[in-house]
């Protein structure tokens, strides 16, 4: 009996500014399945069942990209996702488990080392749950009867931070009523932004999940408890521009008179702690109840991934895009 | 026999701006030393060792003061001291022990309530060891080999950070190199920010703490390593600065991509708490072998403490100025 093969979708070269063409990608399944044997000490073999594309894939993959966060041509490409274990060279890892890390192959099966998997409650759960979870319960501590704001709340992340706040019984103000949240600020329209901050939170805020930075996180300072917890996750506003025509945040000594705490969401730092233990138990029951959901654009198959990407930049996707296996 | 009197200095009037006379306050000894039994539940009973003459007291005072940091007319002022307990209706706090406060009120004895209070190791070791420790060792989490800045490294905090940092095997880089820093920036004569960091700290910075924030922060940032702390313990570069003209900080990006965490050094927070303990180890041993020292200006009585209030204001103090009782 000849060994499975294993499917692996491979950049051949980068790609040009402004194209969007599929055609940078290939399919290549010459290679088998990864034995367990293969496998080195800390290493865990995963059947993939889903992979997120997201648009800065795209600038992983870019002619024109700079940065250490590149692909190597000629290699199977990578992004977050979600599988099973089926086989485990680490003492954190079981074959059955359910993993996620953005270092999973685009592939059938991927090896990952375990210092960069975190465990997921069921498959069903989207794996920026473990971001939001981050935020929300570990750095945020967002306790019932406090007020949360999420920037962004529409995104993959946001979506999901609106709902862990809502199920810990917090008042939530994002930018989305339809998930859940309790009122709405709508950025591109609310002209001023301390102002819109107050109507929508009078009480103050208590827990800021910033996603985009700038001169809206500088409103946000303004309007912060004491003792409040900031989470930094994105910095949409100032992403790509120029350092010196970034915004310059004002308000910043409200951190010391107001005892204000900011982080910032590396979770690989977090693998194995006891936040990834909470997490389980804490999301596994919401799952259940069937209180965590996702906007999902589901794809199926390995080579509908590539074409997934691109058509976020044409605007053909709807919700958060997923390429199930 | 009758009671002892307990000695205070009270405010009688508020200070008119640009007023630095000692008229307002006078010696109250009409009162006796408040007793074990008039204590309240919590409360503890403190012969004051020493007090911390601060520039901040005179705002305390001041006719044009309209925030809730001011004192009542009539009644002792207060400011951070030392002292030893001799009687307490706390469980934290036993006669003998030695504690510091920011409520300790300018007199023989003082009666402070156990959550303003805090052990120290000895009372030779200046009350802002404390705050110092927190941001060095708790939040800053400084380890051998790193490199801490700290800016405004000559102030009564800034100069034990610098101390501290050292005992624990760091890098200093500060302000003032004869107290034992290793590299020193000169902030009024160093021209740009970002390449005197970098020349002094061509490591980059582990540890930050900030008593200036602004520009200096600003270009601290682009110096940050890879999960970095920045304490936040004082904003002396905006203070009092209309918010429209304060200096916008750009590269907060910055904290996401590095991983940064920021905390402030609100220590009345952590009273009781394991970071006490922690201090009291560390800082115990490090004053047995003589390796904290403060530049101190010493003046001796009550009468004393506040005519050494207005004479920081004219430049007659030469260095930290303490009352001893």
């Amino acid at each position: 009996m000849s060994a499975q093969t294993n499917s692996r979708v491979i950049l051949n070269k980068y790609i040009p500014d402004n194209d969007f063409s599929t055609s940078y990608y290939s399919v290549d399944s010459s290679q088998p399945v990864p034995t367990a044997e293969s496998l080195a000490p800390g290493q865990v073999l995963i059947k993939v069942d889903s992979l997120s594309i997201d648009p800065h894939l795209r600038f992983f993959a870019a002619e024109s990209n700079p940065s250490i966060y590149r692909y190597e041509l000629g290699e199977a490409v990578y992004s977050i996702g979600v599988g099973v274990v089926t086989a485990s060279k680490s003492d954190r890892f079981q074959p059955g488990d359910i993993v996620r890390s953005d270092q999973f192959r685009w592939a059938d099966y991927t090896v990952v080392d375990e210092k960069a998997l975190d465990k997921m409650p069921s498959n069903d759960v989207p794996p920026s749950t473990y971001l939001a979870y981050i935020g929300v319960a570990h750095f945020g501590k967002t306790k019932q009867g406090e007020t949360l704001l999420v920037s962004a709340a529409s995104g993959a992340v946001g979506q999901i931070v609106v709902q862990l706040a809502k199920a810990r019984g917090a008042r939530v103000v994002g930018y989305v009523k339809s998930l859940g949240a309790d009122a709405v600020i709508n950025y591109k329209t609310c002209g001023d932004f301390d102002k819109a901050i107050k109507e929508a939170a009078p009480e103050g805020v208590d827990v800021y999940f910033d996603n985009v930075g700038g001169e809206f996180l500088d409103a946000v300072l303004l309007n912060l408890n004491f003792g409040a917890r900031v989470v930094l996750c994105g910095t949409m506003s100032t992403n790509g521009l120029d350092r010196s025509k970034v915004y310059g945040v004002k308000n910043l000594d409200l951190l010391v008179t107001k005892n204000i705490t900011i982080n910032t969401l590396f979770y690989a730092l977090l693998s194995g702690s006891q936040v990834e233990t909470d997490f389980i138990a804490e999301v596994s029951e919401l799952a259940e109840q069937g209180k965590i959901q996702l906007k999902m654009d589901v794809r199926n198959g390995l080579e509908s991934a590539a074409p997934a990407l691109m058509d976020q930049f044409q605007g053909k996707n709807f919700g958060k895009v997923i390429v199930k296996l």
